[in-house]
């Protein structure tokens, strides 16, 4: 399932520049070499396209902006988009030297955020050009921006301006004092999470009814249970199995009592997570994972 | 690349019925166990998702209905979806005398199509309930439609009613007397094509340009060549190569002169066919599938 632009969520800390066909990207710091690269010669490299679910690492916490009525809490701050791009690592060769990559945005130049060296040499990592097979809008973060595949959006650095490998950790305010879980750790990649979709409003006893969502995580989904009045069911995964997006899941259940029943999805990751019952509580609110409850009524 | 529902095409021969939750499909004729098939039970068994790219018999020759102002004409009517099942082979069993069968769509009774047995019983061939994760909606054949990999779209019957075995071929209105070639030659797979996407207005000399675009074909996309100004270069596919899907592809030019120049797309199939020069004449204008030629200038 891919999402549509129109309904993509959207997250920005500062006014959305608008670049040119002129704009360039500075590649410094502790690299091989240093070089200015432009749209055209990206583009000019052969690309890939990755599909990339994204998460806002606030998901949860309705910090939605702006605001949008009318939808589902869960469709609002994750999404799937195919990426078409280059692999950072095509463009970067790191000095010896090099801890991270500290990534810039042109949005007034005070949005950073690094990477460490192994997560910024990763294959899974693009500078992006294309959102869906189309020229990424401003609005999310055209002409380029980084993807990182895994990890929340923040990491995700939208119009990208400047990339600068450094031979010290980073210590920038969306570093350090943002998307932090506590001083001195911080948010990285998405937990597991799962969420149903497309729930009926109401079911009716002697008929099966289908119970169906969505599954991600940054270590990747190994199963998904639906539990209904407590009882977990293990759900069957289905549709394609991409590396970096989220799995369909389905349970069907034939509700034998009328009334209302209690349904709920918990996703197990591979490294072997699973979704708390409750959120941990953490103070500005990032990685709410807790498992999703909905009442359904069967009549 | 996924076609947003509010980009798809749309072409029906009557009016969109509304169907309730009650809608169910009968199964009938030359089949072991005659059945009515309710939209819950449908949605009770194992379900897949395809990524399907529908084409249009009369795509190319402006028969969009209604017409569509401002967009390109090859986005017009072709498109992809995810549409999640369940194959048609998992509720129909065939008697042996069964030759064809016939699928009845719930506008008005009128739209028949038939699909020879061993299309019918392909593992692609869908009863279809969801397009990209939601609900069909009814302008696209909502709540269940048939969708058949590879074939141009009037086989894929829409608001699904009735599913017949028959031990005759089917000669009816939209089999014999529309969607044919030529008297007794029926439009089946689709033929091998691509177009352009976001080519560039304009290039610069010395700067690399992408030429980029879509390929697609019922037999699968072997290859694809990129001519400029008449001289054929082997174009690169990317991203998924999905079964029943298009192929992205790729060529990076590096114009040397100012002036006109003349770009062309050409893909070939896995069996060996590619795109004509020229349309393939026929009288009611089906399977257009001739080379797209596009002037670009150089400055």
């Amino acid at each position: 399932m891919i999402t549509p632009a129109k309904e993509r969520f959207l997250r920005c800390h500062f006014a959305i520049p608008r670049l040119g066909e002129d704009h360039a990207i500075a590649i410094a710091g502790a690299v091989v070499s240093p070089r200015s690269l432009t749209l055209p010669e990206l583009r000019s490299m052969p690309s890939v396209i990755e599909t990339v679910v994204t998460e806002c690492a606030g998901n949860g916490r309705a910090m939605l902006d702006p605001p949008v009525s009318g939808e589902q809490w869960a469709h609002r701050a994750v999404s799937a988009a195919q990426w078409t791009g280059v692999p950072l690592r095509s463009v970067l060769e790191l000095a010896e030297s090099a801890v991270e990559v500290v990534f810039t945005g042109a949005d007034g130049g005070q949005y950073q955020r690094s990477l460490p060296r192994d997560v910024a040499l990763d294959e899974g990592t693009l500078l992006a050009y294309e959102m869906n097979g189309e020229p990424i809008p401003a609005r999310f973060g055209g002409p380029v921006r980084l993807v990182v595949p895994g990890w929340y959006g923040m990491a995700s650095v939208k119009w990208l301006a400047r990339i600068e490998a450094v031979e010290k950790p980073f210590h920038g305010e969306f570093q350090t004092h943002k998307y932090v879980y506590a001083p001195g750790v911080p948010v990285t990649r998405i937990r597991i999470k799962s969420m149903f979709v497309g729930l009926p409003g109401h079911v009716r006893t002697g008929t099966p009814a289908r119970l169906s969502g969505l599954a991600w995580g940054g270590e990747g989904v190994l199963r998904v249970e639906v539990e209904i009045d407590g009882q977990p069911h293990e759900a069957r995964l289905f549709g394609p199995a991409l590396p970096y997006s989220w799995r369909r899941f389905e349970l069907i259940w034939p509700p034998q009592a009328t009334g209302r029943h209690t349904v709920a999805c918990r996703a197990t990751d591979v490294a072997g997570s699973s979704q708390p019952d409750e959120p941990e509580w953490n103070p500005l609110g990032y990685g709410m994972n807790a498992v999703q409850r909905v009442e359904i009524v069967a009549i």
